[in-house]
């Protein structure tokens, strides 16, 4: 029997940097992880990357380890190996990556967009293997999508990451987003969203903040609201049941436009999934079988925090099959 | 030189049923064009294409034909044969379609949804030659779309497919659609639409009526709300401004979800398009670049009503390439 080859895979994101190595038959042999400091300069998330795979590379030396690929918060450059990021990342947009980290480990180096790389995780090793048309969404901070058909990275026009997150769902919502639209799913879904909006309760109504236990608006985050909703309080539930209609909404739009056998959820946000779930069902279940929404399957990804990390491998190991 | 081969190429839609000779180099020798009767069975939208065919098969009995290629007013079950159209065809759903025209003309015959034919027949021969990944968008009474990935017409779970038409825009909109959505792209861009707005128009001020020169609101029509706009009148330009908008909102949706190279817009709605164009352009200006949006052509088809018969033949074509 041959010696098994290993594969690094980077997930850099907004908040942590964790790299991995990875079998190329996919399971993880150590996956090192670093909070971001959150003040930083334009190295600051490159710079933790190199100095974590170097670690990999220095205790793993013995092995044969082939490999870097990177899924960095996009959207990136996969052609100049370059991450363009001003709405979510400033510090790091228009840097170069994949050079600095090909010089400093000595491998080759391969940068794909974070969603994308999350969604070939699950559909290398977790909950959407065997689909042949996943449909990938990130909720967290924002709203994240990746479509993998077939096995392959959806890509528009010039290589372009498609946006789902930023599609309009609700344009008479009257809430704004950074991408210049009103109502698109991003701002009316994601953790951000979420929120915005219990913050908006508490300034109508400042007495909601003593059911919460929290001393003003900002100290509210989503373990408090779902808590409370939890024990029956009425606004937190409202609110719940909101998220849940604007997740919904923009599922059954995936489902209009690509009827995936499957939907892969992930991020923070689908921590309390069951808690939307049933808001969820009820708009796709309002859907009159334009196409066959039912047999869609939605579930939440099994890789939890290491997708990223697995797909990142992955998408070298792809790109390798590509060049063979 | 070998003598050339013809391909019969079917479109049966709401109105009209058109059955061509196609070549298999794609020039058109002769189109036959029926007008369906108002009040008809089951049976008139499949008898009218039997006669349309069997006419051009013994007017030219002595050229090589084949197969037939048909685009029928969907959704469709190919491996079937089979139309399942209860919301705007119910006089033949669950009819086979597929065995009697086979048997009735002795050739092969493929189905495809009348959507996807119209795309192929625009990627084909018409306006969206060379687009890697091409989004036809039909507007007319309804709003129908197709994605054709690669000169492949994109398929979902179990062949579904999609109806990008009834994805939600305005979920806040108050629009009811038989899709069961408030707010879909249908309920608020389509021919029919359109003058469901005009009418409701009139309904609040009579007056406008006399403008219109039309005795009554069921006498509003589209070319009628279209000269009235053109000669200034505010209420007519305020309809066009909102159509050009909701035309605007779905577009900017496809081109989040798909960044393709080319959206093709068809159907009779796009006869006004020069007049419609600002109003989609300026929501779309109004992206702030998540995708390059403004790298994406959007243009009418070049076909225009013969693009179903085009993309019929075909998809017939395409079918023989898979077999062989």
């Amino acid at each position: 029997m041959s010696q098994p080859s290993y594969v690094i895979g980077v997930d850099l994101g907004g908040t942590h940097a964790r790299v991995g190595l990875i079998s190329t038959n996919g399971k993880a042999l150590e996956i090192l992880e670093k909070a971001l400091p959150s003040s930083r300069q334009p190295e600051t998330g490159l710079q933790t990357v190199i100095e974590l795979t170097q670690s990999l590379l220095s205790k793993y030396r013995q092995l044969s380890i082939i490999g870097v690929g990177s899924g960095v918060t996009g959207p990136v450059n996969k052609q100049s190996g370059t991450v363009i990021n001003p709405y979510t990342e400033p510090a790091w947009q228009y840097r170069p990556f994949v050079k600095p980290l090909q010089e400093a480990c000595g491998l080759p180096v391969v940068l794909e967009n974070d969603a994308d790389a999350a969604a070939l995780g699950e559909y290398w090793q977790g909950n959407g293997q065997g689909a042949e048309r996943l449909y990938v969404v990130t909720i967290g901070t924002g709203i994240g999508t990746s479509f993998i058909d077939h096995g392959t990275v959806y890509r528009g026009l010039d290589g372009a990451h498609p946006e789902g997150g930023h599609h309009v769902i609700d344009a008479s919502s009257g809430v704004h987003c950074y991408c210049g639209m009103v109502g698109c799913w991003e701002s009316l879904a994601s953790g951000a969203a979420f929120l915005n909006f219990a913050r908006q309760k508490a300034v109508q109504n400042p007495d909601w903040l003593k059911i919460l236990a929290v001393k003003d608006i900002h100290h509210i985050n989503t373990p408090t609201i779902i808590q409370a909703a939890s024990q029956g309080d009425e606004t937190a539930m409202q609110l719940v049941e909101q998220e849940g209609y604007y997740l919904g909404l923009g599922l059954l739009n995936v489902i209009s436009f690509f009827v995936p056998d499957k939907v892969v959820l992930c991020g923070g946000m689908t921590r309390y999934f069951n808690l939307f779930e049933p808001y969820i069902r009820k708009v796709i279940n309002g859907h009159r079988y334009m196409v066959p929404a039912g047999l869609v399957t939605i579930q939440i990804d099994s890789l939890d925090y290491y997708a990223g990390v697995y797909g990142a491998a992955y998408a070298f190991l792809i790109s390798q099959q590509d060049i063979a």
